[in-house]
């Protein structure tokens, strides 16, 4: 069954106790309508930036109920489609990102999103798109989280590996999962080194399930080059290691291989990656392709 | 001109008191032998492990002094080929990589390769080749550094991105660089996570010069992706910070942007990377593609 949310039902942190705004049964797609992670304040440069409310940031839209899912279930989001506004924005300054404090005041760029041919202009430089969404989780397990913080719920993973085509599994705390998102991204790269892409509003279809037969206490990502394991931490050190010793975890029993040798082959094939690196948290992930997968006829489906 | 060198001249750690093994004019080419890392020690996967020497590990072959190149400049490495031997190792053990924690003893595995299908078998895993050069580098600016570890100078920077077609700049601290390089693998994954590649003797063929017009504190490598600043620190968050501002502070003066527009589109286009994470100091690279650069007519050659 085909669903949509819109935009009005935003929250600012995935948390047990949110309300759900639909409820849907296992295997449903839903539309869902998000606002920009600034809610729509910033709607020129010379937005009186100032003025920015910080506690109407990452909005997330939900939460939705899906029927059945249990705690200790995973859920699969398939990411079905990501449309794009036609406008977006950026934004930098002092404290913000990698270069926070060599900036003096802060600055917003406004950008007209070629969303059919896929492209931006950047003071006349012609960028590709690359559509991502920042924001996506379930309810965590015990307090509250702030949108703007990732965790093994998902939130704020800013992963350009959240895109269409690509399957998201997430470890479900509560019954019903309560999942939601939001903070989408034209552009960005691997990162985000100012603490902004190119941020914009969207209209997101995704499709949401239980898993077949997929366990992980960390968001995963299978697309089309392979198997991204994603674990945030405050260490980018502590997380890649965690993020190459949960994908062994996941995969070795399909091996037939000693330790030793799963160990060897990593080393050759995986690749430790990074989401973000200016998030509270920290988000690495680890990738081994998919030719490995089916060399051991490891499927998730 | 055209010289050789083989791997007779080798050494376990760069300074700027080691005598010169050969000495060249800027624009010379260098045929240099190398053992793999374990200087051959390994011949077989029963070979003794405990009987290892630790001290004969990451032989370089070198050093190398260009006549003309002055403490200051930068030295310009192209890598115009690398040839491999035809059998190369792994090992892994207790305490050694992310997963040394789990491991009960010490095992090596061999490998056949087949450098002319650029395929080597992993228990029947047909995997394709990436030869890459471990260690390389030149005299640091003060006491001698282990051919095991990264520096500014170069030296154990594990990096993909070193291979057949590369340019690497390396600041030069002493008169004539001091220049060499070894521990060369047919194939890794960023991070090289079980602390070994696939380790291999080769032939390397390089072309030594001084930089015309870059400018760096740090190793750089540019390909036909684009180029690449590779930072090397205790913590991997530091080295991710250090990598992009270097690289901001490289090719900010060539766009014409604010600071603010720079940090944006850097957070945009930029990839923040990861060589290895298991030697004493971890590298990141930060990264910009040949597109970018071209847009804004920064070349180095």
């Amino acid at each position: 069954m085909k669903h949509s949310l819109d935009k009005s039902h935003y929250y600012y942190a995935m948390s047990k106790d949110n309300e759900a705004a639909l409820t849907v049964a296992m295997g449903d797609t839903v539309e869902i309508e998000t606002y920009d992670c600034f809610q729509g304040q910033i709607t020129s440069a010379e937005t009186v930036l100032d003025a920015l409310d910080w506690d109407q940031i990452n909005p997330a839209t939900g939460p939705i109920h899906v029927e059945g899912i249990k705690a200790g279930d995973v859920l699969k989001v398939t990411i079905d489609d990501i449309a794009l506004d036609s406008s977006g924005v950026m934004l930098t300054g002092p404290g913000l990102g990698i270069m926070g404090e060599s900036l003096e005041h802060m600055e917003a760029k406004m950008f007209d999103v070629d969303t059919a041919g896929g492209r931006v202009s950047f003071n006349g430089l012609e960028l590709p798109l690359n559509p991502m969404i920042g924001v996506i989780g379930v309810a965590p397990e015990n307090i509250p989280v702030n949108n703007g913080t990732p965790e093994r719920h998902g939130g704020n993973m800013d992963s350009k590996k959240i895109t269409t085509g690509a399957e998201l599994y997430l470890p479900v705390f509560h019954d019903g999962a309560l999942f939601g998102l939001g903070d989408v991204h034209a552009k960005m790269g691997d990162g985000e080194i100012s603490v902004s892409g190119l941020e914009i509003g969207a209209k997101i279809t995704v499709t949401l399930d239980k898993a077949a037969n997929l366990s992980t206490q960390h968001p995963v990502v299978i697309d089309q080059d392979g198997i991204h394991m994603m674990v945030s931490d405050k260490s980018l050190d502590t997380a890649v290691e965690a993020s190459v010793k949960q994908m062994i975890a996941l995969l070795h029993p399909y091996t037939g291989l000693t330790l030793s040798e799963m160990t060897m082959l990593m080393s050759l094939v995986g690749e430790t990656q990074i989401n973000q690196v200016v998030d509270p948290l920290k988000t690495a992930r680890f990738f081994v392709p998919r030719h490995v997968l089916e060399h051991f006829n490891i499927s998730f489906n």
